[in-house]
């Protein structure tokens, strides 16, 4: 290796395997669910949009936060109309996605070999629920190409920095690789990083940021290689 | 400092502030609700520990994963007689939980300065949520004595092999303190370590263990300064 960057940050939820997309289709659920309850005019997503929001800082990320502010705001929206069965219904539908098998995305199984292969060092820096992350990086078959996994309470600069610190890397040797340009991308460049942008197909309106256009978007992690040698 | 430890590991839940008080207070809130809902000859604390055991590996520690559990066996245990107002309450108690301020353990805050004064280096080592407990390291008010904060998914022998390395420190220099024998002592032993066992009045069931008897036990984290010179 010849370039600049030795060490790969990956994000993992949406980066590495798929996650908003059960997020959404327990959304659906919910919608389907709940607006039995109330009158048409009633926006059932945005009141769980709202419960969600206003439970952040207690909850954290990750499904079971996400679970607890179902159940609040089906309650809420409700008036309370809406019966124990329902919730059990609920409930189930949060223990049916932290139960689901680790599904990775297109071409990260080849890509993260061809980035060891080439020589990078890998490091997983991932958002959220400390439990279900470790269980996910498990399932992954992806723990041994790494050469740590940060589970981290939130993205931000400092985080950045402590990761490049623990890796023994300057900034500027670092890039990070993510769907969110909130967590994944502003944060890494704010500490003199490099950043590369892949879009998933959805995007959780907490992490809704864009950039100024001249951050790298790749449309799958599949094309990073590439990329990386145009760097070296 | 003249003695063979340098390191000081310590627990938090129930070592540094108080939280297995607030299980067990919201434990009885929760008889008192689906009690009324049930005969008499139901045993309503087992079933909540039965579904509590159920969903540890799906939930891991914390009290997100507590709540979730109070829900499922509310619902399961009155046959979904529970009415959604019973629901909401528990929810409540849940977030109550969360919301309540970090309560620290009489001597902590003394012994911590003193410790440090003495020349011991200090890392919290605790399970469970991460965004629960780093908002309560950050209200303890001890985030500046402490050289690392590890929050951990389970407390195993290679657990606390990581927390040493990161620490720059051989087992036999570093002394883990907490409550629980089976997180806190036993695994450190496992690896060559010192432990020290300091009990909280309340012991969750799923720590329960035993020792041999032969484990340092003190009544008080005030203690341990004296108990530390001896070693020396």
């Amino acid at each position: 290796m010849t370039g600049p960057i030795e060490v790969i940050g990956l994000d993992a939820d949406d980066t590495l395997w798929h996650s908003e997309i059960y997020f959404d289709r327990t959304q659906r659920r919910f919608d389907e669910i709940v607006g039995r309850y109330v009158s048409r005019d009633v926006d059932v997503p945005s009141a769980l949009t709202a419960v969600e929001r206003r439970n952040l800082d207690r909850y954290g990320y990750g499904i079971k936060g996400f679970t607890l502010s179902m159940l609040e705001a089906a309650i809420e929206v409700t008036d309370g109309a809406i019966g124990t069965t329902e919730i059990g219904q609920l409930l189930a539908a949060g223990r049916a996605m932290l139960d689901h098998p680790v599904d990775l995305l297109d071409g990260v199984d080849a890509t993260t070999t061809r980035l060891i292969e080439t020589g990078y060092r890998l490091v997983i820096v991932t958002k959220g629920d400390l439990h279900h992350q470790e269980a996910k990086i498990r399932q992954s078959g992806l723990v041994d190409r790494v050469e740590r996994i940060d589970i981290v309470a939130e993205k931000d600069p400092s985080t950045y920095l402590r990761v490049c610190a623990s890796m023994g890397v300057a900034p500027e040797r670092f890039c990070m690789v993510g769907n969110s340009v909130k967590s994944d991308v502003l944060p890494v460049l704010d500490i003199g990083g490099h950043a590369v942008h892949i879009p998933y197909h959805i995007t959780w309106e907490a992490e809704h940021a864009d950039h100024d256009g001249t951050v790298p978007t790749l449309s799958s992690i599949a094309e990073l290689p590439d990329w990386l040698a145009t760097q070296a």
